[in-house]
């Protein structure tokens, strides 16, 4: 399958590549296709020195939508819309939003766009025949970095569209240890993305580092 | 401790009297006395039959306000306000709400009221030196019930109140194999009681039964 990762040089974006180049063929797209390009070629070269073959091509980010059968948006919440703008050909395709709006003050707290969630932003922005689903919201940027780590989470899947969403779940389980959970529709997605800042507050208040969620 | 329980015949209610009454004296409240003397005697021969002993009496709504020296709200959020209104003596105790406001259509949604969430209208309807502290949101009412069965999730756990949250805490870790997580002020109960409902759903859509959570 071939995977087009919006913002593909974010932590995010590097560390679903790392995981899933093996598998299948990564697009990495970027506004700069040069950062893009050598971001992809580090993923290949830190695989290769492990004896992984992988496939992580540097591109546009309008490269990485038209290309992929998939499409990661690996952006900050912040920047969502102005990366979005310009981009097209969002049609029938499968997006993937991990986009968790996190607010700081003394502590960090869930601050959702008046959609009600930053998936449901995503929505609302693409043409309606795209099949936003959430996911990965609640995996630390540190965990997806280094290789050999395991990720032994559960990862919350919310879509209104069934086949989408089962797709993606197909793809989670692909990862390291992660098990894909059906959360439901995506109105559901904001509680999903406010467990996001519930967990940087654990690991901050009880000295854990990294904290993921399991549901069992 | 002395341990009040308003509500204190519901499933919550007897369930945590269950788990704590061969520690503590349960002092479990009820609008109506005897139903809750009779709850209390079940708990007590129950526990008897495994050769476990427990204090557990039955009372009123108010007298479990009164004598409990940490008062549980086990009502349901429909019933809070008007379960809360005739109440007095709350100054300066320390209250745990459990409560989580769901609403049901197709799926099983968070429905908070406009203080933002059940734990935060909680601190508004009581007097300001109550000490108000959010804890055992995310455990199926089942699983309390079956004193055999092992609990073994975290407990995400808010107030601001320091010396409260490290109190219910305490209590927390003594239950089962519960953990007690500190999850920041109590602004982030709306977060916590959100997973409620998403845990249903989980239930639901995955096949699952009495879902709960580990923050790892």
């Amino acid at each position: 399958m071939k995977i087009g990762i919006v913002g593909g040089t974010g932590h995010i974006g590097q560390g679903l590549a790392c995981r899933l180049s093996h598998n299948h063929e990564i697009i990495l797209g970027s506004r700069e296709k040069d950062k893009a390009s050598e971001a992809g070629e580090c993923i290949i070269n830190a695989l290769n020195e492990k004896g992984i073959k992988s496939k992580c091509t540097g591109a546009t980010n309008q490269e990485a939508v038209d290309e992929g059968d998939i499409v990661v948006l690996s952006v900050n919440y912040k920047y969502l819309k102005a990366t979005l703008e310009p981009l097209k050909g969002f049609e029938d395709k499968i997006v993937i939003s991990p986009i968790n709006p996190i607010g700081k003050g003394d502590y960090f707290y869930y601050d959702p766009p008046k959609e009600g969630s930053a998936a449901l932003a995503v929505k609302s922005l693409l043409p309606k025949s795209a099949k936003v689903v959430s996911a990965f919201n609640n995996i630390s940027a540190n965990k997806w970095k280094h290789i050999d780590e395991e990720l032994n989470y559960s990862v919350a899947v919310c879509s209104d569209d069934e086949d989408a969403k089962k797709q993606v779940m197909n793809l989670v389980n692909e990862v390291s240890k992660l098990k894909a959970i059906d959360a439901g529709p995506l109105a559901m997605s904001s509680v999903v993305e406010s467990i996001t800042p519930l967990i940087f507050n654990i690991a901050k208040y009880n000295d854990m580092k990294d904290v993921g969620v399991k549901f069992i």
